[in-house]
């Protein structure tokens, strides 16, 4: 452990980020739901949609891109059916509304899903999708974010990244939880590229005007190259079809950033999907055969394992925060420097 | 058009296979299915699941591999769930019932899934897809097959080529398909190489000891590629989950194949899901403008537009059927070579 950082553990960081939050006015189960989705990112080691985004969510509704007082409205519109109006406030309060709801339309219809408009980051979708796991149900999700990819032959985005997550629930384990993005690597790596000076693979991106780029910097002003050329943007397109002509939110190239503080809200949506296996002792037992194949193969591993390691971690030891961010949350909070 | 090809209707091609299998023994009604489901493949150009594999499929039935007198059994066992049990005989009865229950169920609880268990080869998934578009649905379809992809980092197949496809209603034009796999290229392509003697690039396959291999003989004792490397295996993973566990059909290594006449039933299953949208005008205006962004793309097209040509000129013209299947037909109907 360097000493750049503190070991917090959840519920501490919890609170912290939920006085931050409530320090530049965001209502206070909004504030405590998105402390609870972040410190959850964080602690299964998705360090990308954890602490890392508080000044930027701070700063957002410092100037009202994010409405801190937005309240969701869930609705059930048919048996099988749940949309929920983010109202330009945080994703994750909608989320824990839509997904309560969500939870019990699957158990009485058998099948659900859930429609979220005009939203935000809903950062790390394997927080979401295990929630359906630990219900019993099998769990999908898909999102848009912020047009990063071209359709396939094109140089102009349309699509964003547009992950796609998954979960079932294991008997006496914890679930498993798969959660991709459409792109061959997460933009943030090309990020990461451009503020250290390195160059990229070839592979990662294009530039502006659609040509092959090992330049962090002319990735970030093209296109992220997606999984299996056509097949990615066909995916991709599925993906935003699902989280924005069908919920209703902004497509992707109408959504602001994530990161900055200007602009519109971001509108941006999500749609999740949940089943209840009809027969849940079969689906176990033929779900653990399933499984024990991939465990059985030489040389593979079941998506999340590393996932599942991680959060076993945190939850026992805490997590390792940049003291940068805490005195970033401390100060937003009006608490005293340490 | 060359003369080793004769020129069919639609209807006639329907006839001419329905009688085949009516002559090896199959009931009217799957017989008549099964015509519909091979004739459709053939008119939007994927002649793989088209003529070519009614004498497997007749063979099959001769050998009892399929039952050419099961009548699925399809059971409502939640507002927004439909099961069906394909007991044995081919895929696409058991998906016409199950499709036409899904569309009700759907319509009602505004979400409902399709799970197929006991099921055979079910062709091309556009053209099942398509059918819940046509309802004003949004659908999804996965299916799983003979194993033929290892996990990401093995050798060992335990996923098929699983496919995933997608469909939404456009109002006025035909529905937009999305239909893929998730291995790089199809496996037809590397029988082939194998048939025509030509090796296959690199990255199409793996040999039986996991290393790539250019020489398809070896494919094909081997694995195939997924696309997108472990994001692929793990889509792969999502999609058995969905058609096998989830349904009650056997996995992928439990299912004999589509293609020879020994050994038990494939047992295989599929997987429908069907959406309704709360505002289908909305829905129709934001989806025209999300597609509108792709054609506008210098260098993108949107997926199936090809097949979109194809299956208008089909409907038109007919279809070119080799004079062989045409005769192979007629012999197993009982009539006279022409």
């Amino acid at each position: 452990m360097s000493e750049s950082h503190e070991i917090l553990s959840l519920a501490e960081a919890e609170a912290l980020i939920a006085s931050a939050l409530a320090g530049v006015g965001v209502a206070a189960p909004a504030a405590a739901s998105v402390a609870r989705a972040l410190v959850a990112a964080e602690a299964e080691g998705q360090v990308g949609h954890g602490f890392s985004r508080l000044a930027d969510y701070a700063a957002q509704v410092q100037t009202g891109k994010v409405d801190g007082a937005a309240v969701p409205i869930c609705q059930r519109t048919a048996p099988g059916r749940v949309e929920v109006d983010a109202a330009h406030g945080f994703a994750y309060p909608a989320l824990e509304a839509g997904i309560t709801a969500l939870i019990e339309a699957a158990q009485a219809a058998g099948t659900a899903s859930l429609a979220i408009r005009r939203s935000h980051h809903c950062g790390a979708l394997s927080v979401q999708v295990e929630k359906l796991a630990q219900a019993g149900l099998v769990g999908l999700m898909v999102a848009n974010a912020p047009a990063a990819m071209a359709p396939f032959g094109a140089k102009t985005p349309v699509f964003g990244t547009n992950p796609i997550a998954f979960a079932v629930p294991r008997p006496g384990k914890p679930p498993l939880v798969i959660d991709l993005s459409l792109s061959r690597v997460a933009r943030g790596k090309v990020m990461h590229a451009k503020k250290s000076g390195q160059p990229i693979p070839e592979g990662w991106a294009l530039d502006a005007e659609g040509q092959p780029t090992t330049d962090a910097e002319a990735a970030l002003t093209g296109t992220m190259l997606p999984i299996g050329e056509a097949k990615g943007t066909a995916l991709a397109l599925m993906v935003e079809i699902l989280a924005a002509s069908f919920t209703g939110a902004n497509a992707s190239p109408g959504i602001s950033s994530f990161f900055t503080a200007d602009g519109p809200p971001p509108g941006a949506g999500q749609f999740l999907l949940a089943l209840q296996p009809a027969d849940a002792a079969g689906f176990a037992t033929r779900l653990e055969a399933l499984l024990s194949l991939i465990e059985g193969a030489e040389g593979a591993r079941l998506p999340g394992t590393r996932r599942i390691k991680t959060l076993a971690r945190a939850q026992a030891e805490g997590i390792a925060v940049p003291k940068a961010y805490v005195e970033q949350a401390r100060a937003l909070a009006g608490l005293a420097p340490v």
